[in-house]
Formats: C-alpha cells, structure tokens, sequence
C-alpha cells in the first residue's frame, strides 16, 4: 500500500515529517577534480559543511537516513535549499520530478534494490545539482551507487574530468540502469508461473500471481512518471546541465521508457495468465463433471433396473423365468454400451486423454 | 449517485438554488496584516461587510452554509461577484477549476472529510481571491482549515508575512493535504480485503468491494479534474497571483497529481481483486464438484453391484455359492481402489490439502 | 439503434431528405427589442418571413418538423443558408458541432426530453444565429424551451437587454440544463439496481441492466462531443458571439463536461454490476453444488451399505448375528458425523447462514 | 484476414504487383464543360490518353481493374504519376491517406459495397486529383458511382459548373455517404441478435456475435484512419482544392467522424452481449444444478431409508411392527416437507417461473 | 521474455557488454557509384578500413557479430562514433529510434526474420548513416537484405543513382516489407484456431492461443515504436536526408503504422477468442450438466419407489395385490413422462441437436 511521510493537515508549508523510527543521518563528502585524488570523508557534524567549496572542484554529499530535524534543516541552510525542495526531499515518496528552484536543479528519481533474489523494494533518491556540488538523499542505508564512487575513486577514470551535472547525470543512469536486473527477476518468475497456470491452477498459484501483478503495479508507478522528469530535462535548457551532458540523459530517458514498456508489457501478461487462470479452472470443473456425468448416467438406470427386481411384490412373473436374470444383464449391457456410444458422439470419452 | 444542486430548467443564468433544508449561513471574517493581533469577528448581518477593507491587510471571509438567498445575494453584490461566479458557487457541485472573472479568480476545489475511521465525504470549497481578500464557501458547517485559523492567530507566523494570494494557497494546500489521511484509510480497507479475497469470498465481501469501488470512483471523480484546475493556476499568468505563490502552488499541482495516481492504482487493484474473487469461486465450485465426484463416482457402481444381488431371481446361480459373498466384497474393493487410483492419477485427492 | 435520414447515396451534396411521416412544419416567431412588449406570431406562409426585420430587435423563428421541402427551400433562401448548412439540420442526427458559414454560425446539439418518469428521448435542435435574428430547427415538436419563452414575453426580463448571441446562448443553456434532471433519473434507477443485482440476480434484472447501458451509451453519444463543439465557440473568436456571451458559454461548457463524466461514471458503474451479477450467479451456483454435494456424499455411501445387507446371499454371517443390526446404524452414524466433520472443517456447512 | 499485394521483400521501391488472378483494366473516360453534352468513352489502348486535354474541361478517367501491368506503366508515364504513388494506388490495401506529390494529390480512402442483403465488402478507391482532371483507382469492376455519372451526363447539373476538385469531393462524398445503408445493415443484425441472446443462448448464436463482431473491426479499420486523411484534406491549404470545395469536404469528414462513432458504438454493443451470453449461459446452468439439487437432495434420503429396511438382517424389530411401513411413510413425507421448506426458503423453488 | 544485453550497473557510460557466447564479427563492404561494377570485399582486420572513402561513391559496410569488443572499439574509433551510439548499438536490444550525433544519423529499427513457416523471429538492425557511408549493425548472422546486394551488383539498377541516404532508405524499406509475410503467417494461423475455439476447446488449442497473443505482444513492441522514429525522419529536417528520400521514407512510415494497424487488430482478434473459448466451455459444461440432470431427476425417484418396494416389511398391502406391480409400472412411466415434459418445455431436450 501507498504510504507517504506527510505532516499533520494544515502545517506551515516546507514542514519536514521525520518519523520516530527514521535512522540518524549519515553523511559522507566526496570531492575530487580532474587530477589528484579523491577527498572521501565522513562528516559527524552538519558545520563542518560551512566552508566554502574550492571553484574547480566536484563535491558530492551523500546523506543517507533523515532521523535528525536540525541536521536536516542546517543542510537546508547552509546550500540555500527552497523549504519546498527540502519538504519534498525529506517527505518521501515524493513524484519523481525535475524542477528548478533558482540557481539549483532538483531531480527525484526511484531506486529499485533487488537485494535477496526476489524482492523488489524502492527507495526515493533526490539528486540536488548545485553550481559545483551534487547532493543525494536517501531515506535509508544502501544503494547501487558504489560502481561510481569506485570510479571516483580512481584519478584516471573520465568522470574526473566532468563538471557536477556529468555526476548528477552519473547517479541518474546508474540507478536506471539498475532496473534490467529488476527486469530480469520480474521475467524470470514471469516464465516460470506461465507454465503452472494452465497446468495446475492452485490457490497458491492464484496467490502468487496477484503478489506479481501488484510488484508491476509499483515497478511500473516508480518508473512511468520518471520518462516525463527526464525528458524535461532534456528538453528544457537549464544553465547547469551543458549540452554534451544533455546528450547523455538522452540515453537515460530512453532506458526508462524501454523499462516502462517491458513492466507495461509484463502486465498486460499477467492479466492474461489471470484469464488463463479462471479458463483453466472452469476446463479443469468441465472434466470433473464429465466424468461424474459419465458414471451417474451409466450406473443410475441400471441400479434402478436392478431395484426394480429387487422389490417383494408377489406376483412378478419375470423373477420365476428361467432367462430373467441372464436377460436382465443383457438388458444392462446393452443400456451401458448405448450411453457409452452416446458419450463418445459428444467427445466426451477422449477427451481426457487428449486434452491434458 | 450524484446530485447536483440546479435550477429549475430554463432559469436565468445565475440563478441561484437555496434548497429548503440548506442551513443558515455562518459567516466569519479574519483580518490580519504583517504585525498586531488577528481581528476575529462572526458577521451577524451581511451589511457589515459594506465598510471598506484597510490596504494593508488580508481579510478572509469564511462563509458556510448558503440557507438565506439575500445574504447571497448582498455578498455577491458587496464584492461584484459576476451572476455566474455566484451560481458555480451556490450550485453545488460544480467541476473543479480555476477561472478569472475581471479583477477576481475562482478556484473550486473539492474537500475529503474523514470525519470518524471510515466515512469519506466530499464537500465542494469554494475560493475567491480578490485584491486583499479570500472569500471561501462551503455548503456545510465543518472543514479542515482550523490549522490555517490557528496560525493566523500567531503574530509570528510566516504567513503574516504574505498577501491574500498566499492565503488562498494555504487553504487550497491544506485543502489537498487532508487527502494524504483519507488515502492512508481506503488502503488500509483495502489491504484487509486483499486477505480475505481468496481466504473465504463471501457475499459480504462482494458488497464491500463494491462499496469501496464506489468510493474510490467518487473519490477520482472529486481529485482528477483539480490537476487541470491548478495546472491553469501555475501555467497562466494571472495578475492575482504572484511568482513566488506560484512556485507554493506547483506543489499542489504535484500532490494532486500524486494522489489521483495513487486512487488510480487503488480502483485498479479493487478491479483485479472483484475478478479475484470471481476466479475463487470458480475455484471453490471445482473443489466442490470433485468430492460429489469422488464420492459420487466411487459409491454408485457399487450400489448398482449391491443392487443386482439384491434381485429376487428364482434362478441367479451365484447366491448360492459358498464364496459369493466374499468375491463380491473383493470386486467392490477392486473398483473402488480402481476409481482411487485414477483420481488420483488426475490429481483431484492430493488437491484438497495442497491447494488451501 | 442509431438511424440517420440520409439521401440517396450519390445524390446532390446539399440534398434534403424529407420522410413520408415527416411532420408538416409549425413556424413560430417572436420579436423583440429592449423595451415594448413582444412580438409573437404563427407563421403559416414561409414567404411571410420576407419582410426585413428591424435593425434593433432580436427574431427568433422556431420551425418545428420539417414535412414540407419547399418551406424548407424558401427559408434557405430567405436566410442565404447554404445548402450543406440546411441539409445538416434537416438530415438529422447530424454531429453535434459549431460552425461558421459566412456570416452565420450553426450550432447543433442534443435535447434530451424525460416525458414520463423514464424515457429518455434524444432529439436534435440546431441553432442558427444570425445578425439580428435566431433559427432554431427541431425534427418533432416539443421542447424544453418554454422557460425562455416566458421570460422574453417578460418586458423586464435581462433577456431583453441583450442582442441575438445572448437569445442563441440561453437557448443552449436550457437544452443542456434539462440534462441534469435526466441524469437524476438515470441515478436513481441505477441505485435501485444496485441494490438487487447482489440479492437476487434475476434474468428480468440482466435485461434492465443492459437497457440501462444502452440508454447511458446514448447519453454519452448525444453529449460528448457537445463539448468540442462548445469548445470551439469559446475558443475561435467569431465575430458573432460578443465577449460576455462568450463567458456565458463557458458555463454551458462546464455543464457539458459535468454531465460527461456522470455518464461516463454511470457507465463504469453499470459494467461493474453486470461483472457482479456474473459474480453473483457463480456464487449462486456454488451455494447450490454446496447444498448437492453434502446430501448426495452423506446418503450415497450409507445406501450403499444398506444395499450390501440387502443382498440375497445365502451365506451372510452378518445377517444372523444378534447385533448386526445395531452395528450398522452404529457404522452409518459415524460415516456421516465424519462426512460433517468434513464438511464442516472445509467451511461448506456455516456458509448458507453466513454469506447470505 | 490482412492480405496485402507486396512485392517480394526487397524489392525496387515502385514495383506494382499484379497478381495473376487480376482482371484486364477497364478504363473510361468522361470529358465535360459547364455546357454541351457530357463525352463518355471506353479507351481500349492506354495511349489513346495522350492526346492533351482541353484547358476548360474536366476529365475523369475511370480505371477498374489492374490486370495489365504495361497499362498501368503507360498510363503512370502519361500523368507523371511518382512511382511511389503508383505503388499505393496498385498494391492494394493501402492505408487510407491523403498526400500532395508536387502538382497532383492522392486521397486513399475505402467503398463499403453492400449487395446483398447481408454481405459487406470493403474496397480501396484511389483519387488522383490534377490539374484538369481526376483519375480513379479500383482494383475490381462495380461500385458506388453511377449516380454521378448520371448527374454529369445531365447538362444542367451543378457539379458540370465546377471544377475537377470538385469532381474529386463528390466521389469522396459519394463513397462515404454509402456507408450508411451499410451502419443500417450492422444496426438490424445487431437488433435481431441482442433480443436472442438472453432468451436461447445457442452455438450458433455465438458464432453470429463473433462474425458480426469481426466484421465491425473491420468496418471500423476501413473507415477510421479516413478522418484524419480527410482532415489533411482540410487543414492543409492545398492548391489544387480551393475554398468553397474545403467546405464541402467538412461535410465528408463530419460523415466520417459520425460513422466511426456509431461503428464503435455498435463494437461496444457487440463486447457487451458477448458477456451477457456468458452470464446467461451461466445463469442456465444455475437454473439446471437447482433442478438436480432439489431431485436428488429430496430423493436420495428417502432412497436410503428404504435402503434400510431392505435389507436381510434377522433382527429388525421394525419390521415386524404394526405400523412401521405407515410410519416410514410419515417420516419420508416429513423429511420431503422439510427439505421442500428449506429450498423455498433459498428462493430456488419459485425461481424457474420468476426468472424466465 | 525480455533479455537486453545490459553492462554491470554503475559502469562508465558507454560501456559495450560482448557476452560470452557472441558470434565473431563478419564485416562485409560494397562500394558502388553510379557507374562501373560495385566492390565487394570481406574486410578481415577492422583496419583495413583506416583508408579514406572515395568521394563519389556510396560505401556499404556490414557488421554481423559483436564478439570481439577490439573490433568494435576500432570501427568506433574509425568513423568517430560517439560512445553512446556505440552503446545503443551493441547492447541489444535498445528502443527503435532515430537520433543524431553531431554528423551521423543513427536509426535503430527491428527485422522480423520468418525462417521456417511458423517462427517469427526479432532481431534489431541499427543503420549509421554518414556522409558517403553506411554502416548496418546485427547481432546474428542472416538478414532479409539479399535483394538490395543483389540490386547494387546490377550496374543499370537504379539505386546506384542515389547517395548513401537513398541506401539507408532502401535497407529501412526493405526491412518494413519483411513484416508483411510475418504477418500474413500470424494471420493464417490464427484463421486455423478461429474455426478450433468454438467446435474443440481443447487444453491444447489455450496453450497456442497463449502462444500466439505473446507472439503478437512482441510483434507489436517491435513495430509500434518505429512510427515514431520513422516519422521523426520525416518531420526533422536531417542535412543528411535530401528531399526526395524524405518522400520516400513517408512510405516506410505508412508502412509501419499499417502493420502496427494489423498486429492491433490481431490481438484484439486473439482476445476476443479466449474469450470465446471460455464462454464454449461455459456452454460445454452446460451441456453436461443438463445430460446428467436429465438422466438423474428422472431415475433418483423412480430407484426410490423401487426401494420402497424392495423393504421388508411385514405389513405391506400393495404386496400382496393382484395389480401392485403393474400398477407401479404405470406409476413410474407417468413420473418418467412428466419429467420428460418438463425438460422440453424448458428446452433442454433438443438442445444437443439445435445447438451444436
């Protein structure tokens, strides 16, 4: 179910909802340029934060957990984010966007973890690209950012010879790029739930499959308004992202429409392995009651027939003849043998044995 | 079902509706500027807001209920409502929008009152925004806006700070915000009936599914068409409202926008769950029919056995005999186990246990 | 089903249709100006329209039926209609669309007449509006415009004051009012549906359901693109429609587009409850195999046994024991307590009480 | 089915594709003025087109049949046809559509035939409009068009004072109009068919819906994507068709528009009684399973009464009683009673006469 | 199931992913120019194309096989292709599209290969269209482009009178024609299951309905986005495409959107009949139910009177009756006639016949 962090109704616009059970933020500084290696630290207080930022560098500050309302708003202070920036980045789940306000670009987009082999979590991530400085927000602990800080890491890796919006771009299509694993666990239980549904149509089965559609119905929330917020980005011309850069979130919007017509795709099959589902079960309701119709057919007028000469009347001439039994079994054959020619007209025989 | 409050057909436009169960008018003013005590006052006679308001003040003029069709009609006159301003109003409702009618804009929008754990209502508010003042209109007593009432009260509130376009903002924020809890209720109804669809589909639970669908379609209804309203509010650049109100207003748009999406995927997850419990009980039915079958189909050829022997023949030879008796039971016992085997051979024994 | 009075495929473009039960034509004008009373007059001769109306009054001639072609021809004449224009509102249905010919605007749109409590009729009436002056055309006589009527017969009534834009206005205003009482009726007999479609799924109530969507499609048919062609009017700045008639019809737009989406939630509405009665007839059917299946799988293996000790076997040692009897009924009670229990654990035997 | 004449894949953009079966072309001229007798004539040999034609005439060369491929060389030479324009003209079906190539247009658009009373053949005419005249396309012998044919031959007929654009909008018009008898067809199909399929819901009748169903997508892919070529036609200030002949072409594509919407209506209707032959198929066999239950639920107990005391123990104290036999009577009528209370109770006794 | 060949997440942009079990490249090259015969040569080191491309000539390189990353990295380097063009390229399958860096023009289309008569296989052909050159990009081995080599040996064929645009035309149209005879395999067979889904609605026929609507799902995903490529061509207005290949490429488009047109339709055909197919078998078990009811509710009563004849009671007058047993006879023949009349009124006896 949808759950946002919203404040009480009525509070002062920009107010930040940080929950009781929200982790203590946890802060670390990158900063690197073209040559030289990288600075990495972790920042304990929000004031170490306050010196200025050297011109030719690229410093990415990567809060993760919003448990603590003044580090929050320090933040918010010190790089002069608007307090409805800061209100959508701390009250997640926030629409993903793109949207300027003044002299920053504020991108939100979804990160989907594929920890474990099955689950599927997703996770709000806010990238704020300032002037020569890229701030990210998570709500919790972990991502699939390490491939780029390793990157970083390394003084000759071309990032390092990017501005801050190549950075901003880097995180944007990393986290994209970490929706074909997603994909590919999605497909995976796709294909194996196509073969049981028509072959034995369970309740678990049934079970599984509504927990699959819904898994869509999110993966496909997460991702569809996505292609809208990059797609501003390339389209409009902010100041902050350069035209070669641009030409790089192209290759990012694609990949999220590729993923949204995948998930659309995916669902329109499982909505047809749900038909399937139900057309299984009235086939699976039509073989039972053949065969139950088959059998009461056959059994219901003979054992009638034998009732018949079972009663006590005293004058039954057939019970004294000689013939009368063997004639009623003959009698009997020959009813059985007339609804089994019957059956087989309808197709009613075979079919078990040629449609399963 | 939806009602509307018209006139009779053929009216002049602008007439207004006052059904016979409306209730008197409750009228309120605030009055506010940067500095001093909020002024609170209950107008008891529409004519005590002929006085002009003072310059640099925001007065908010809160009108609920719309029983008396001369105070109407005094107001609308006071303020130089436009006749169809006025009947869009009191004609409740009327479609969410933002339109500009000389020098005031009207934006109607639609309130969810949560009002006990379950009951969702919609109310239709009403707000026009003129130089220095708010007017809001509801056709009943009880909204969600004592928090903007409460920090007016608060001489050192930001939004003392701020024009009457800021006003309107708030009471539309608010308005929107109160959506979150309404939401956070319908999911949660909905997360019970996700359970109990497949567990045990019983006739109740068709009713409330349907109920709540209901709901939902109401709840679209009411949201969807304010994205638009607001859209118009940001996109057209409308005198009354100025650019930093503006931005506070793409806010909105972007909480509209994520709660029509969100009821969106809630009617969609309704519709999966009503064909859920179709494919139950087709589900149900069939496991029905396999133990009438089983049973059916075991125990009938043996009557028919029992009943041949139970023929009152003079001449049936294997009465007779000394073994008769026991080789029946065997022949019984063959074809029972025969049945048996084929059931299970089709997987209808295990399926009882396996598949609930 | 729908049925246009189309000409005779190949036929002249402009060609008027007239069907042998065509109504004979009724001509009424009505004449006024600012002050004075009204004119009203029964035109029997078309030629009497030849006369040149005065420069400051509004004329509003309203022919109702269209039985007679050369009164039809000679009005075209009169009026320069062209001959598409003539033959879009002779053939009708036509579109609902505005158009400008010249210097005339045609407008056509849908009335839809509630006579009695529950039919609901759909008749076009096309409005031509020119200088000083006003056609309207309507197929059958009776309409929903006696209202305006009235008010014109009224010397003080606000009609008066305006020109003939305001007249073409007040007669799309009422047409698409009278929607609303329309819509009331279709709410209600959709409520009462409602109620039964769960509690007693019969066939007379799937025909009234398929009637009532039917009806519904209708409505949505007549109004839908009643929108566009409303639309158009308030967008394209004809000279003929003045600046504050135009704010009118914005009203007239909003009305259209309400009524669209009632219809179109009435619509969804429907359908969901033919998905329920699919429903509910499943369910049904699931109550009655209950009801079989416990009989049949108690009493078929107790019949059984009792057929076994009705045997005629010579050497039965259970028949002559002392407590054979009673031990049967002893086995009987525990084979069906056991079946009980079953049907119990299963949830088949609380169910009738339960879910109805 | 799609079938397509394509070339082999790869081959020369331009390649025309006659099939063997094609029939040899059959062309005619016609030749008018605005006054003088109409020219008809029958071109045996293609290059009796070369001649050059008359400035103050409008020529219309008529082509069924595509049988020849040197033919339709010749004659694409003689116009200055581009060879892709050819290649829609000949390789049939192409998408309805209308394009300029430098001084000529092509409109694309599809004749509904209707011999019969029942069958609906769906044919691509291809217009090519010039400077002076007007070429069509058929791929078969018969259509709809005689009726101008006739009104050229007429000296005094309006469309002999009009130019060759105008030609080409009255054989649009002509070929749209005649899709109303074909919508009057569908209608009374869809009539006769929606009172059958509540009342006997038959295999046959299935098989009905779904050829009826099949045939209006394909009505509807024929007749669709014609609105927005004809709206090209509008939009699109094409030399080649002036002004007053744009307006007469509004009234094609309002033609247009009103069929497509009643084709979709009536797919809607056909959707519709698909489900309700579903739900009245399941409504039968809910009325069969009640009959089955009431039998058997009545019958079986008392069968295994009288199960009981046929059967051969020695010891049945009942039997020898005085009254037993009358007293089994009064308990089998007893229990009879009950289970007759308990189904009226479920309101399945009164159901077979209510409901049908 | 959706397989892209993506990098690990978080790599440098523009990263290709050669699998393990990817072909070695094949790179073939043509060189025409509108005289003398064409060069064609198996190019086995990526370096022989280092040498500078002749003016006036048209070169045709064909790369089939992304195995060796070396390969690929030098031809990138050759032709200054930038990294995410590159990218796109190699890491299939990507989006169709059409896009532009700086003075290439890549289009990424999908060909449709119909080896044997049922497969429909999906391969994506990405075209790089530079000033004099043209370079084809495939994963596997084996085209549909035989025809165009064939067409550029010929000295005297057109195509060697057009630059390198008409030759990337040419590839594009013949890979849109391809689509053609896939789809008229897809047709043929659904025409076979159609007659299938009413008479036989065997497990087996589900299964390729299933099989044939994910067929068409991935058809469609192929060519819907195309369209929007290939219409992009069209509208942009690309140095590299001259005019009159602008003209051409229109037909590639309608092309596309008629096969996306059919494909639509198909799937909705395919919809239709699973539909179907559950309503036949709805029917079936109709059928079923009403052979079994008959066969029941007419013996169940006739057993019981039997039983009631079979107790023993001491005391049973009828027993003893001269005409008992005839008399129950007559009795049994009344209830076993009234039964049958009973079930013809209500229509189930001639069922079988009528309505298969």
């Amino acid at each position: 179910m949808f759950k946002k962090r919203h404040p009480t109704v009525g509070s002062r616009p920009g107010t930040l909802v940080i929950s009781s059970d929200a982790l203590p933020p946890v802060i670390n500084l990158m900063r690197y340029s073209s040559q030289g290696p990288a600075i990495e630290r972790r920042i304990e207080h929000a004031t170490e934060l306050n010196e200025p930022f050297p011109e030719q560098t690229v410093t990415w500050i990567d809060i993760q957990g919003f448990g603590d309302h003044d580090v929050m708003k320090l933040i918010g202070e010190r790089f002069g984010l608007h307090p409805l920036m800061l209100e959508d980045v701390i009250n997640v789940p926030h629409r993903p966007k793109a949207e300027v306000y003044n002299d920053q670009l504020l991108l939100i987009i979804n990160m989907i973890l594929t920890s474990e082999e099955t689950i599927v979590e997703i996770e709000q991530v806010s990238i704020v690209l300032g002037k020569n400085y890229v701030i990210t927000f998570q709500d919790r602990p972990g991502d699939v950012l390490d491939p780029i800080r390793n990157r970083i890491r390394l003084e000759t890796a071309p990032i390092r010879q990017h501005q801050a919006d190549f950075l901003a771009y880097a995180i944007a299509d990393t986290i994209v790029d970490a929706y074909y694993p997603a994909l590919e666990l999605l497909g995976d239980k796709l294909e194996d739930l196509e073969e049981e549904v028509v072959a034995s149509p369970t309740t678990k089965l049934l079970h599984e499959l509504n927990r699959l559609k819904n898994r869509l119905v999110n993966f496909r929330r997460a991702v569809w308004p996505q292609r809208e917020a990059i797609n501003s980005l390339i389209r409009d011309h902010h100041l902050l992202v350069s035209e070669p850069v641009r030409i790089h979130f192209r290759d990012v919007y694609d990949h999220c429409v590729q993923t949204s017509e995948v998930v659309e795709m995916y669902r329109d099959m499982v909505t047809g392995m749900l038909n399937t589902y139900l057309t299984s079960i009235a086939n699976r309701t039509n073989d039972v009651m053949k065969v139950l119709t088959i059998v009461a057919t056959i059994f219901i007028p003979l054992t009638f027939i034998a009732g018949i000469y079972g009663m006590n009347f005293q004058h039954m001439p057939e019970l004294s003849t000689r013939w009368g039994y063997p004639i009623v079994w003959v009698v009997m054959l020959l009813i059985a043998g007339g609804m089994l020619y019957f059956f087989r007209k309808q197709g009613w025989l075979g079919g078990d044995g040629d449609e399963d």
